[in-house]
C-alpha cells in the first residue's frame, strides 16, 4: 500500500500531463459534427488502458458511439467489480464566458479547468491511474476489474442498454462502481446513494406560416413566443410546485430519518444563495433546499429561443418558437410516464391559436442504492483512508441512468464514489476539479479495490 | 404624358436590372458588419440619381449611416416636394426560409423576390424612374423636387431627426411624399392617412451566477427562461388587451364613420387566418381584425432566447435569459411615455427571485394626416390615373417615425403612396415587389407629380 501511495505521489505532473492529453479531445456526444473526436476519444482511452495494463481492450461500435472496455480477471474467487464511465462531454457553450478555453487544461489555485475535467473523464482517469498503480507496481489487482466506457451519456446513454443486454456475460460482476458526481463540499468526502432521473422534453409552438412584420400584422394573430411564454408560466403554481396532473402521484415521500440527516448537514441556503448570486432562492414550499435538490422532482426550461435574437431590432412576429423543457425525477416515478403526461398537460393548455408539438428527447430513471449494502460499507472505509475524514451520506440531484440498468439487466448494485464538487461548473462554463480530489480520489480508489474483498467475500461465495 | 407612360414600357427590361443591382447590395443597417455595404448602398443610390438627372446630389455624412440627397428646383412658382425614401434593408434572417437567395433579385410568378424589394429600395426606384421619365423626355418636372434617402430607417432613423434640424432650408418644400407602405391588397390602389408608431424594447432577466447542471441544482433557484415567461404571460389578459397600466390611456378612439369605411373594405377574417396558416385569429376583444392592426395599440414579442438551443439536450439551467418586445403605438399615445410605462410595470411585476432590466432600444410616434388635404387629393387622382380604378382610404399597421418629424420639425404633411402588398413579406423571408405595382406606381408617380400643382397653387401662393 505504502509502496502503491508513493508511486502516485511520484507521478502528479505525468498523470497531470496526460488528463490534460485526454481533455484536449472536444468528444461533444450531442453535436453530430463532432462525431470524428468521439471516434479520436474512444482510440484515447482504449489505448490508455493498454497501456496501464488492462487486458482483453476493444472499442465496440454501436449504432452511435462507441464502448471501450477492457479488463483485469486474475484474482480468481475475489469479487469482480464492473468500473463505468463515460469519455462523452457536454457542449461548451456560451464559450465567451470560459475564462481558459475549454479544451486545455489550465491549473488555477489548485484546480484543473477544462470541459469534462470533472464529468466525467478527470474521474474515470482517476481509476486509470489506481489500476495503473496496482499494475505496475504489483502486478495486479487485489479484485478482478472490468472496464467499461461510453460514449453517449451526456445523450442519455442511447445504446447502452441495448450493449448491456447483448454483453451479459462480458459484463457479468458482482458490483458496479460509477464515479460521476460530486463530494457534498470542498474537503468533506461523501457517499452517494440517490441519483434521480430524467424526462427532457421540447416544445414547439407554431403560429403564422412564415415571419410577418409586427407592425402591420401585430395584433391579429397569436404571437408564438407569447403563446409558448403563456404556456411555461402555467407549469408552476404559486408555491413552486408543478402544475401537471398526476406528476406526484408516484414520488417516493422523503422519510423522517433522511430529513434529519440532511438536517445534520453544514449547509447554509443564504450561502448557497450567496454563492450562486441570486437574492433569494426559490422552489417547492415545504422543503428544504437539500430535499428540493436531492429528493424531490422539479421542472427546468433548458433552453427557449424564437425570433429575432441578434444584435439591435428586427420588428418581426415570428413564425415559431421552442423550448427545451427537462424534468428531474425521483423514485417511483418513471421517465416514460411523465413524459407522457407533460406531454398530454401542454396539449390541454396549449391555445387553440397556435400549433403546438411535444417530443421527448430522453429519459432516466431516477435510483436508490441501500447504505447497508457491502459495497457502501468498503466505500466509506475507502473514502476515510484516502481523505484522512469520514465520509457522509448524500443524495445527488442528477441522473446517471445507467445505475438502473445495471440493476435490470445485470442484477448489480452501484457504488458511487463521487470526486467533483458542488460548485465545479459540470456542463457550464468554467468546469474544474479540484486538484485534491483528484489524487485523494486516486488514494480511495487504491484502498476500495483492496478493501471491498473484507465486505464482499461472504456475498461472492454465494455465486 | 403619353411620351412618358411610352418611355416606362419600353424601359420595363432595363428598370428591373438596374433594381437588381441596386437590391444585391446587402445594406442591412442594424448589423454593423454591413456599414461597408451601407456606403456601397449610398454610394450607388447618389451616382443614380445623377445618371437619370438630379441636381445637387451629395451624400451627407451622419453620426451613423450617411444620407444621400438630391433636387430638381427647374420650376420656380410650381409646389416643392420633399420624397423621401431608404435604402438600407433588415437582416434576411432565417436564410433558409428563402426560396431564392435574399440578394438576387428573381421574378417569379409575375413579382419580384428579394430584400428590400417592397422595403424600401423598390418604391424608391419606382420614383426614380418616374423622375428619370420627365428629365429624359422632357428636360423638367412639373413641380419642384427635392430628395432625401437615409440608411436608418429599420433601425428607427436614429440620426435623420438631427439631419433635418440641421438641414431646414435645404429640405423646405411644400409636401413630404413617402412610398414605403402596402396597398389594401392585389389590384386595390390605396391610399394611407395613418401610421402606427413604435416603443421597442429588450428584457433581460439574470439569475445564478453562471450556468448551472440542471440536474444537480433543478429545484433551488428561479430559472431565467421560466422567471421570463411568467413576465411575458402577464402582459396580456385574457381578452387580448396589453395590461400595462396607463397603456390605453392616451388613445385617441377609433370614429364610428372610421369604423363604417373599415367595414366597407373587402375582408374575410377567414381568408386572413387561411393565408396566414392559423387556425384562429388572436387579438384585443371588442375589435375587428383591421381595427387592432391599424388603429389600435398592440405589444408583440420578437424574439427571445436563454439557456441551450442546440442540437439535442444540454441539461443547462442557464444564467440568462432575454426577449425582444416592442408595442405599435396609435394617435395620441407618445413613444417615450409608453417606454417609461412598460419599464415601470416589468420592474413591479419581475419576481424578487431574479434580477430584470428594461432597455428602450428604440421608439418613434403615430401619425395621421387628413384625407382632404391637397396632397392626398392629387394622390386619389393619380393612383386612380396609374391603375385604372379609384383608390381606397386605408391606414397601416406599421410605423415612419420621420412622418411625425416632417411634420414637428419641417410643418411639412406628408403624403403616402405605398406600392406594396400586404403579403409581401417585409421584415421575413421571400419579400417581394408585384412588378404589376412596380410599373403601376411608376404611373401613378407621373401622374402625382403632373396633378399636384392643380391642388398645391393656392395654399403655395401664400407663401
Amino acid at each position: 500500500m505504502e509502496q502503491l501511495l508513493f508511486f502516485l505521489e511520484q507521478n502528479r505532473e505525468r498523470f497531470l500531463a496526460e488528463l490534460g492529453d485526454l481533455l484536449s479531445i472536444p468528444s461533444i456526444s450531442t453535436k453530430t459534427e463532432h462525431a470524428p473526436d468521439i471516434d479520436r476519444c474512444a482510440e484515447w482511452v482504449s489505448t490508455h488502458m493498454r497501456t496501464i495494463g488492462l487486458q482483453n481492450v476493444q472499442i465496440f461500435k454501436t449504432p452511435g458511439h462507441p464502448v471501450v472496455y477492457g479488463d483485469w480477471l486474475g484474482s480468481p474467487g475475489k469479487p469482480t467489480v464492473l468500473l463505468y464511465g463515460h469519455y462523452d462531454v457536454q457542449p461548451p457553450e456560451p464559450l465567451d464566458l470560459w475564462t481558459s478555453p475549454p479544451f486545455v487544461a489550465t491549473i488555477r489555485n489548485g484546480n484543473l479547468y477544462a470541459r469534462g475535467s470533472a464529468d466525467d473523464k478527470g474521474q474515470v482517469f482517476i481509476h486509470l491511474k489506481s489500476i495503473e498503480a496496482y499494475l505496475k507496481n504489483q502486478g495486479s489487482l487485489p479484485i478482478n476489474l472490468k472496464v467499461l466506457i461510453e460514449g453517449e451519456e451526456e445523450i442519455g446513454s442511447r445504446h447502452l442498454g441495448q450493449f448491456v443486454r447483448e454483453h451479459k456475460e462480458l459484463l457479468k460482476a458482482d458490483l458496479a462502481l460509477i464515479s460521476d458526481s460530486s463530494m457534498f463540499a470542498r474537503g468533506i468526502p461523501s457517499i452517494c446513494y440517490g441519483l434521480r432521473g430524467l424526462a427532457y422534453m421540447q416544445i414547439d409552438v407554431s403560429g403564422p406560416n412564415k415571419d410577418l412584420h409586427s407592425g402591420s400584422f401585430g395584433g391579429s394573430v397569436h404571437n408564438p413566443i407569447q403563446a409558448l411564454s403563456e404556456i411555461i408560466a402555467k407549469l408552476h403554481d404559486k408555491n413552486g410546485r408543478v402544475v401537471i396532473p398526476g406528476f406526484y402521484k408516484d414520488v417516493r415521500p422523503v422519510t423522517k430519518s433522511e430529513r434529519d440527516a440532511f438536517r445534520k448537514l453544514p449547509w447554509s441556503d443564504g450561502k448557497y444563495a450567496k454563492d450562486l448570486g441570486v437574492k433569494q432562492l426559490y422552489g417547492e414550499k415545504g422543503f428544504t433546499t437539500l430535499e428540493r435538490v436531492w429528493a424531490r422532482p422539479t421542472l427546468e426550461c433548458n433552453g427557449i429561443w424564437g425570433g429575432f435574437t441578434g444584435q439591435g431590432a428586427k420588428t418581426v412576429l415570428p413564425a415559431r418558437a421552442s423550448a427545451k423543457i427537462s424534468m428531474r425525477l425521483v423514485p417511483n416515478q418513471k421517465s416514460k410516464t411523465i413524459a407522457t403526461l407533460f406531454e398530454r398537460h401542454i396539449k390541454r393548455i396549449a391555445p387553440k391559436t397556435v400549433d403546438v408539438t411535444v417530443l421527448a428527447v430522453h429519459g432516466g430513471e431516477a435510483a436508490i442504492t441501500s447504505i447497508d449494502s457491502p459495497g457502501v460499507r468498503a466505500a466509506v472505509v475507502a473514502l476515510e483512508k484516502g481523505f484522512g475524514k469520514k465520509p457522509v451520506y448524500q443524495r445527488e440531484g442528477g441522473s446517471i441512468p445507467i445505475v438502473v440498468q445495471f440493476k435490470q439487466l445485470l442484477g448489480l448494485d452501484t457504488v458511487l464514489l463521487g470526486f467533483g464538487l458542488p460548485d465545479e461548473n459540470a456542463h457550464a462554463p468554467d468546469e474544474f476539479i479540484s486538484l485534491d480530489n483528484f489524487f485523494g480520489g486516486m488514494r480511495t480508489s487504491i484502498h476500495f479495490y483492496h478493501e471491498l474483498p473484507n465486505f464482499l467475500n461472504d456475498r461472492r461465495s454465494g455465486r
